[in-house]
């Protein structure tokens, strides 16, 4: 499974004042300490609708040329602003790189979609269209198919979409657990090529030990067919099991990447 | 998902002495933790091949009075020996009881299966034949649909069979890990009315941190469809996965299950 590392993310005030104030030893160490610790991608991600479009342009720049400047690790450009994916990208000299995200929305499609086809990128797709989040498995395949029909149609090919299946806490509807288990399963059975990447954390909202739960629910949907996590690489009990879940799904040839992790110390219970 | 805990097995030395020493003691406070701890099956196994039968059928018969006389939960006789079973069915005063367990070998079922049936009793059904442990799903499938067979053709009900979908140590076989799983999988397709059942421990046999591996692979088992579990109830790590797999899998309403563990201290990380 893939693992792309979330920490750099204004969503996180301390990561925005660093972002904000171009404090490139903060963000170095952990670009550095996630790579370090198993990132196969580097999210970055300079929030959105809090200052100007200007100020965020200028941000996404420093901040994928900062990052950039530790790891070779490729990048995640975490925004649905077509211009702060542009400039991102104007700024990248990596030759992979993935977007995060596009929707089955038309007017983010008919924008986000040919800035990833033109650069030849990964990119994430969310299972939902205009209407929010969807509470059923079919209707975030019909989002699915929408995106795929429009990216494909514009010189994509199923390889390079990510689907995100999405995920609705569980304390709000005990269905929801399956019902993303359910959409991976389901676009890995239609779309063989396509891949699957799923946060971890929105299962668990408003239940105790969140990070349990999580890690419960990363374990169910690598079988269900997820080929990517976005996560704190941070977290050794999470990257343990992204590795112990590679090897129970036959992924880990003679178990060779867990026991290499367990003797580096990198596996935690 | 059902829990049936293994911990008066004479596999295990120290549970070999104190049934042969008839220490009332040691066993009713073993019954008693778990069925406290939450199981919701008492195991109860005197071994076979070591004594002479004699001594086994009494041992047995000590066992289960023993057993029964500290908790009302239900007993999964471990045996494959006819004459303990017997015995053990005949010093059994519940209304449910679980036989553990039959094969696909002839002379099996054809001693264990009229047992099963005749006390209306759950039966655990190991997927394999005469040739031991097959190594593909399509040849424990075999060995189900025989067994189906021959025990609903005795009035047996699918409901009442518990099958083990059996596991092979990923160590050795690293596509071992998705053989259970699919098997549990198709055995829930083909069968919608059967159970199935399986221990922990055999999946991480020769890897180091063989609880994580385990515990990892209960919770893929939950979502692949895996109806009971063989385990420890005082690993509390092992129960508050159980709670939470019963969660993320829909069959915990409200998540009430789960937070009541919570709130009694239950859940552990």
């Amino acid at each position: 499974m893939l693992v792309i590392g979330e920490c750099i993310n204004a969503s996180n005030k301390t990561v925005a004042e660093a972002i904000a104030g171009r404090d490139r030893e903060f963000i170095e160490g952990m670009a550095k300490a996630q790579a370090e610790a198993g990132a196969d991608f580097i999210d970055v991600n300079v929030g959105a609708g809090q200052g100007t479009q200007g100020q965020e342009t200028e941000s996404i720049e420093w901040l994928v040329k900062t990052v950039q400047a530790v790891t070779d690790k490729p990048l995640t450009i975490d925004s649905d602003v077509p211009r702060i994916i542009e400039v991102a990208l104007g700024n990248y000299s990596g030759e992979t790189v993935m977007i995060n995200s596009v929707t089955a929305e038309p007017e983010r499609l008919e924008s986000i979609g040919p800035l990833a086809a033109k650069r030849k990128a990964l990119l994430v797709a969310l299972a939902m269209g205009s209407e929010g989040i969807p509470d059923t498995v079919e209707r975030r395949l019909e989002a699915c198919e929408a995106i795929l029909t429009n990216l494909t149609g514009i010189g994509m090919t199923a390889e390079q979409i990510y689907f995100d299946p999405l995920v609705l806490p569980i304390a709000v509807d005990s269905r929801q657990g399956l019902v993303t288990l359910k959409t991976i399963e389901q676009i890995k059975a239609r779309y063989p090529e396509a891949k699957t990447v799923m946060g971890l954390s929105n299962i668990s909202f408003g239940l105790p030990n969140r990070k349990l739960v999580n890690r419960a629910f990363l374990l169910m949907a690598a079988y269900a067919g997820l080929d990517a996590a976005i996560l704190d690489p941070l977290d050794g009990k999470a990257m343990s099991l992204v590795r112990i879940s590679d090897m129970l799904t036959g992924k880990d040839a003679l178990c060779k990447g867990y026991i290499k992790a367990y003797r580096q110390g990198k596996i935690v219970d």
